[in-house]
């Protein structure tokens, strides 16, 4: 980790002096920057939809989750921490080829290499979820096969679509093929919705998932979550990713493949909170589709609201990590 | 009921070979049928909303609904059981006469006639909710007057409007009068909102109808719901009619007269699966205004996701049927 | 208060003879009336947005207000109060000056005067929150500082944006500053989102008000609430204020600084139906921001649903003077 | 005539001191007046769309025609005239009965009625044009048929649309039938667009009317134009009806059956001043349907801009009228 | 070419007795079929969007032409046709593979076939423009390398983007490159908008390409645009495509890749009916990205209209081959 | 004029390799630098909305061009010139006081003065019209008065509104009065809709301005519009001034007064092509409104189309100019 000292510390344009809808829109108002020196956290944007199979338009979601996150502010006053104050810059969007998931993948893993390289905490900013099988295969280039944590509506654990591969349903089947993903030590919650077949009920769990559906989520108080998935992930490294069709679509209406039923941001907010404290390797928030998103960005407000939480989730494990000196988990593991 | 080994079975398209964006939209993409033979459940649109007193548009509440519907899956995994099993199919539109509730209103039970002779269920998509009076026509028709629930933020039974006696807020009294309606089997449930008078609270009660308002549905666990429906309707030949604004207006804006303050899609869901194993003689959703609703469709999609439910609960009766040969409720009563 | 057999009793023009769709749109169809005679209550339009710190739009809040209004009906069936029986009109728009906040809030308390001086309740529609500077220094130029009680997601108690001082985020501050509002009498419940530093969780209760965050009042049953705003203003007059964006944006997304992770309009329904019996000197309901809003207006109906319930509040409260007629709070104090 | 120096003289709000936000949504910001004493102009809604052949929505065009004219300013520049000289109210709607065009084009007769024995001019906002056999009847019962200028896409000649004789595609041929309309005065021009048969072609003509097509309209320049209707109506009592669809959707999306390759809203100005100098004994904009405008209300605005131009030679026509006293069309023919 | 005595003949639902918005939404409410005998042209979805390289959504363009093709009626006034004498259906979606462009052309070539070899006119719904490349392929196989009408803002010759070759930017340089195309026989018409170089002025002409520029188009009278084409394509198949991007984007917003200063509807339905007489083997209209569209689709609208002007030159021509048995273009070539 | 050999170029990226709709949305792609070092135009955004007098959102104008600008590519066909040849940044937004007119003119007048010093052409992103005071200070503090030509819907030149005298439609007249603007070499075109008063024909006349009606503008032929401009300006600096608002609202709905029968894109880009050769000081796009713009953001897309035709109008003056060395119109007068 950077010596705080010397490394500049990237930070948001003070929103009290430049109102907040000013300026170029980046992730928070933080500095664009293609360095990692003195960087801690830096949002990416992964600007592809070709994996989507119902509604498209991600490609256009982290222009809209920088939009949005303009409106949010340092200080998270549940978890008592200023988000940036880990040094969080927007590194831009990684190279992709819309049309070919399977060469953009690639280009993910690719071009998070160096972050990951420079222990700096990527939060990706999708983009379909077809872009997460990119990301684990980056993280699990640092050391081995990585934990999830995932709240989605959807399993993505089918094998292919219309003799697809790499679709934003399968990114964690092929992921555990490739073995960038260790099952045993993942989390999906918030699964809703119809099925195509019984079966669909159980894949995940048989390949090994730990599986939470939707109204099983909503029977846990908050603290129950944390506690579930402490004991799943144990102490290895792992990362979070966040779908915002687990949102009701009056939540999160601009995404891809939406459910109705789903959770509240609120419900969400209190779990993640739950979370504090897991030192998670990095983020995403995908699916985020604005052409069907409502006037008032609705489902881009709650992305970046989620990205906050986020954020906090990174500030609260680097505050503990720089207090635990003899620990860095993806660095030292 | 039709014998399976002889009869076709209706099924949607597989959405593993043919995106669920693609064909011409019909019902959960099931084939477009005008024919009883081998159909359990039939989808029937009714374009019309001459009879709304605020915003019209649900004309084009049955396009909504079968665009949204696309989206659907055959697996209900809370009820475990697959919809489609009873063999469903799009019936199209019944014939209807814009500007005129009377014509219309005898179009329905007529176009329904053909379906319920023949023991196929239908499932209405409204078109605003004086034609509930044709449907309660055509029911009562097989064996006269049936009981109702109603899931509705109004109780619709006003007497008039404007001098004029069909209009959606008028159909459950014309329905009583016409002796098609048994208010003592029957449910309203989900009232909310400000009154024209004092004695609009009283008025559905009154008439013999068992009345569950907003507030007190909320307080009621869906099992004791469950129970409470059964209660009144006993067992005798009943329908289900879902007015999309017992919907909080986050969750359904695209709709002819909302309210604030009402359901959640989740909760209406819970509440609906507690009725599984009742044997409803027919449903309807009705009041999707789709201009009025937002880019993301989010109406028509809670429209599609409870349609979903109650062709679960359809199946499941139908499966209690198939497995207690000697009941077929609305053909041998 | 007006001798009720001889002055005029305005009313809503009947929505069983006239369609709630016709006629000039003034709020809730009552007449449009500049005159203080036999009036109970006005509503009074305040179409400023120049406070605002991210989107504009609300200075056609009151317009939206009023189209969404129509839908209204007289009879509150929880507090059982006909809401119109007080008298209501709709008093038009104050004069403002765009671009010009110091100006604007001036004429508001000019403008409200002659209301405050005849008995008249007003009702403000909003209009960006710098306004409330405006309302309280009518409400204390009757006779001396007021409470307040608060429902909003920020504590607009900010010293300045900007270099400016009357923005939406600061009417608070310039209030107590002004010795028109005391904070020692007012409740701010709702609070949420991220803040600018730790000091802001701090400041409105060093300034002396009651503050109740999001969560903490989500913890609270309906008269918890009520009782807690009860020890707070005692018998003192008291204005009472509410801030759209205190709603998750999925029900508000028409407004000028969402914050995800809201509450629900059916919540705030039972916290204010919790608060019949307090008779309040005046209300608002601002920051509705009709160019961010839904095609279905969600927000300017959810707007125009709580002025219900304030209308219904403030009818619970003259029926409670009309049969206690030794106490009138603003006009005998 | 009322005698200006007597009578009141209706003008619009002063927009330099109240911007043109401000205040209840009248006609132009015009006074709310049921009085005729005083008046030369009155706009008059008639909220009403049960007679809609395909998209509804029409009855919340007042609403928006009045919303989009507060953008409205006196002086028309290229006509030199002062469009409120002439003393212009808001007379609100006329009442109407969702779901019954009968009765409804009933009192819209009746409802014209006082005004024209006034000797006020009507513009009357609609509302689908089934509404114009009702004005045509008010104008006929002054003083025998009437001939009648039409801008419009469709010449609404049908006989019966599904069985029903009033929609808004059969009000020219009632008319005529009626005896309230003369054929051999009246002008029909901006047909255009696909057509049930070959037969529709000629069937207006050969009901005596003067058809111009689209094609054949872009063919003449404004003041041939205008020698044509001259040549048509003589100098008879004649009405203007202005249907927006007569408009490419690019200008006038929000209507009830768009038709593409339409006129743009200049060549429209353009060939309206070509009329001025004749003396209509009335207008109207009808078919305008708000839920499918664009968020910037592009069908209202120019609805609105067009009534401008009618309210210009409306002026226009009474400026020649007082300087020749000696002639009043329609109170004296 | 099929016996109209034996064979069915399709046509649309009568508009006059079932309105125009109800029954499930087929090509211009044809009947859905899939079976060539009796068929003289037949509409064809192809809901493939994965080769845009801006805005994506138009695998939603088949769903939105069907919908806003309700709207036509059956008799073209200027050319004096009845569009459906010559027996229309609507064929449904060929099958595609989203996110692989070369799986999905090789499928439309393969999915066109059964319709060319029984003489069935195919109108293919777009669909972003790489779908040409398989309707070339298609028709190319029954005779040999086609000619090209084509309507476009963009010369969509492009080599590759981003290291892929099938985009919408390439299709007629593969088609070239495969011998599927003449170059020498096409007309590219309605170019504009900045470009990524000098060259790619002339890339086109110099490929063989007959280019017509924007401004150039508009310098031409139809029938001088009608020379023209006649003049390159002479005597040959050919197909006409129209991208709704040559339209201007106040027109057809809803496209992938809008440039401003485009053609207007009317000014292109003027040159296609300068095409009458002319036998095309095929058309497609493609573009349309609904999620883009106005509230009151004009995309749809004006991508309908101007398939019922190719449905008017196919029925022309087809009138002019049944009065001339001697040729049959794609039969006997 | 800096040296091209030594200083850095600033270029776009490459679309070929990034899809446009890729990476942080900065003008045209290009990079965003606050350095005038090898800069030759600086896209500059002033996003403020207090000036406005009806619909506000201009503030988020330079954020939605930025957007829309990502479709623009470098040739310029018609003019044959390559715009980002001349060094292109995004200077980012200027310092601006929501709610103070005065104290923001003053801060784009200081904001803009670097890029003048270093001869860097500014392109203002607005905003709305009132920041035009600021640019005009700006350049007269180079070396005097300057002139302007303005194509705007509104002259611009009221004394003030509601007593407030910076607004966006007393720009001009303000700048008049300081010395910074010289009306006999200024052109305002365009102008049109009603006026408030006969007076307002002649105002801007009497100033000293060239006008240039709309119906006077549409009747010249591009070359003679430039001849026009070139007579009334002479060879003195001259900035020139582009309101969307000049368009018709079908073009431009997005915009903060929209007044109907406006221009085409279309005769704007031909108006602006012939005024190539002409050395602009300046420019400016302003009063692009996005919260009233459509879905697929209309006036987004025609102000980053104008920018680009602004662009090549520099590009061709700079291009004259290095060959011509003698002269640098704002560098040497």
């Amino acid at each position: 980790m950077p010596k705080a000292s010397l490394a500049p510390r990237y930070q948001p344009v003070d929103a009290l002096n430049a109102p907040r809808y000013t300026g170029v829109r980046t992730f928070a108002r933080c500095p664009a920057v293609r360095a990692t020196e003195g960087v801690g956290l830096a949002a990416v944007g992964v600007p592809f939809d070709t994996g989507t199979s119902y509604r498209a338009g991600a490609r256009f979601g982290p222009e809209a989750i920088r939009s949005a996150s303009t409106l949010l502010r340092p200080w998270h006053p549940q978890l008592e921490v200023d988000v940036f104050a880990q040094s969080v810059v927007d590194w831009g969007d990684l190279a992709i080829v819309p049309g070919n998931a399977r060469r953009t993948v690639a280009q993910i893993a690719e071009g998070l290499a160096p972050l990951l390289d420079a222990g700096v905490t990527p939060l990706v900013m999708g983009g379909d979820h077809s872009i997460l099988l990119g990301e684990l295969r980056a993280h699990a280039a640092v050391d081995g096969p990585v934990g999830l944590v995932l709240l989605d509506a959807h399993a993505d654990t089918w094998d292919h679509y219309y003799g697809e591969q790499l679709f934003h349903g399968t990114p964690l089947r092929r992921a555990v093929e490739e073995g960038v993903l260790d099952p045993t030590r993942s989390v999906i919650a918030g699964l809703r919705g119809p099925l195509y077949d019984a079966a669909d009920v159980d894949a995940p769990r048989e390949m090994g998932f730990t599986v939470v559906e939707g109204d099983a989520l909503l029977a846990l108080a908050p603290q129950q979550f944390g506690d579930l998935v402490q004991n799943v992930i144990r102490d290895g490294r792992t990362m979070f990713s966040f779908d915002v069709d687990v949102l009701d679509p009056a939540f999160a209406p601009g995404t891809g493949t939406p459910e109705i039923g789903g959770l509240t941001p609120h419900a969400v907010q209190r779990y993640l909170r739950a979370l504090a404290g897991i030192d998670f390797i990095g983020f995403d928030v995908v699916e985020v589709s604005p052409p069907y998103d409502t006037p008032g960005q609705t489902t881009a407000l709650v992305a970046a609201g989620i990205a906050h939480e986020l954020l906090a989730l990174s500030a609260v494990a680097r505050g503990q990590r720089s207090s635990q000196p003899t620990r860095s988990a993806h660095a030292n593991p």
